[in-house]
């Protein structure tokens, strides 16, 4: 077993294009975690919430990670999300991604029972270790409790770590909490991603690892660039640049991201498949799409390469 | 194809007992099924909220489904819930529930992404509809709001029935907000399940089906009597009937009616798998267990068989 070594830097929940039909456009799919790649991510995880991943089946998303490693791209840089709300299916998930040489999976809490005991949660972690069996398992919880309606006590998370060091070594908050995140940069040998470039330096300022985040999708060169700056030591360039970037997710944020960024990609790409979404998720429409490009490029001179 | 005939009177979600290992108690749960149907259930709904079915498997359930036909449970007794977050995975439960020959499917709303649109769940359903393509599919749509984070609002209902009227026949409707429940009960032809006994006589006088109910898992012969003495003509001793009920049910809810129903069929039956959950859910106490039953025995001369 070799030393266990995070990714540094900017992680993309990456998006999940589909045909007319609402099959996954895997040649969009590959394209599109590619350039990411090539971007500035230093790693991708994908069927994360911006990813569509609820919406997408247990199969399609196995062999779309299968399509991924077949197409090049190092399982040390993947860290899918797997978590679902039953253990059964979460642990199959689980098992696919370990047995591929994924770098981690993102578990969500089971989402569905609300309310449910700090015990009942942690009692669900244990099981989905034991359940994979495997010392390559690497768990990052996921804390979106905005969305999912379950969310991750510090106290639970705490816990978790202690007990299990070596396989739940990390956490992505996307509560959109600076006092959670924090509380979170607190516990020792923890690693954290926040779920949004918008705390970046006083994250990494506390030991964040990185940041991953839904605008990575369409501004990883610009979040990368703030995580090297910082890296390099020059924390005024990096603060200044990271300035920027938190603008341009504010502005972004105004939009509901997964339509409007898939919008900005058919746009970008003359791929009208890329504005496809599955429901609930309604597309965005191109005047849309068109005003937040316009924006993003008379603001931050930004153009979408697709 | 023959004319649409719902089922009349009272509807179990039966509860899935598990072994000490977590796999579901075959022997217990086709046990279980048999008994709600013998104390006066007219149909079974398996793997609604109270079947602790999002913390069960996709393929679990359609072999537990599958037992239930082997067992000679008929299937146009079964209602089971086949609602997941995503189109493929409620398509292929809900095609396998189909092919079985079940009266009808109970499907939640996709419950992760919150706030969507009400296009986008009439969307969900309707490609649902065509995903399956088969007439005999009947469509009870399961309303739940507190638990899924994502409900159906009236409009929608009367939308989705209006343009499905074979298809997309009733709703479960487990709000426990009576003007919604009456709302629903007003569009025209919609079968309606209120998810509660609580406001069962008011609903039957607006033409409510019967209900399904947690507490029909372990009062159903009480329950079933209300539906029985309203039908006869006898609205004063069915009044009367609803109160003792109606006092039975907020019993059980002072208590986490899911853990509590378990530990109670363990105590009755001797059988301490009957106690297991699954997580997030904890196992009730024996102490828990013990005095609601103190409490229904003494209040409602209950005695639970099992």
């Amino acid at each position: 077993m070799t030393a266990f070594q995070p990714l540094r830097g900017v992680i993309a929940p990456t998006l999940t294009p589909f045909n007319d039909d609402l099959t996954i456009a895997e040649d969009l799919y590959l394209a599109h975690a590619r350039r990411c790649l090539a971007d500035g991510c230093v790693g991708l995880a994908p069927f994360g919430t911006t990813s569509e991943a609820q919406s997408v089946g247990i199969e399609e998303r196995m062999e779309m990670l299968e399509a991924l490693a077949a197409a090049g791209i190092a399982p040390s840089k993947l860290i899918p999300g797997t978590g679902l709300t039953s253990l059964p299916d979460t642990l199959r998930l689980t098992r696919h991604a370990v047995g591929l040489g994924c770098a981690g999976v993102l578990v969500l809490p089971p989402f569905y029972y609300k309310d449910v005991p700090d015990d009942g949660l942690y009692d669900y972690y244990r099981r989905l270790i034991d359940g994979v069996g495997d010392a390559r398992l690497r768990i990052y919880l996921y804390h979106i409790p905005q969305v999912a309606g379950v969310g991750l006590p510090v106290a639970l998370v705490r816990r978790l770590h202690a007990d299990f060091p070596n396989t739940i070594v990390g956490i992505k908050d996307s509560s959109g909490d600076w006092e959670n995140t924090a509380a979170l940069l607190a516990i020792d040998g923890l690693v954290v991603y926040p779920g949004s470039e918008l705390p970046l330096m006083a994250a990494l300022e506390l030991g964040a690892m990185g940041s991953i985040s839904a605008t990575a999708n369409i501004n990883a060169a610009g979040i990368a660039e703030v995580i090297r700056l910082f890296d390099s030591g020059d924390r005024t360039a990096a603060a200044a640049r990271h300035e920027t970037v938190r603008k341009f997710r504010l502005t972004v944020q105004g939009y509901a991201p997964i339509p409007v960024m898939k919008r900005m990609m058919a746009l970008a790409s003359g791929d009208r498949r890329w504005a496809n979404t599955r429901p609930p998720l309604l597309a965005a429409s191109v005047e849309e799409g068109r005003a937040l490009a316009e924006v993003l490029a008379g603001e931050f001179d930004f153009r979408l390469a697709a």
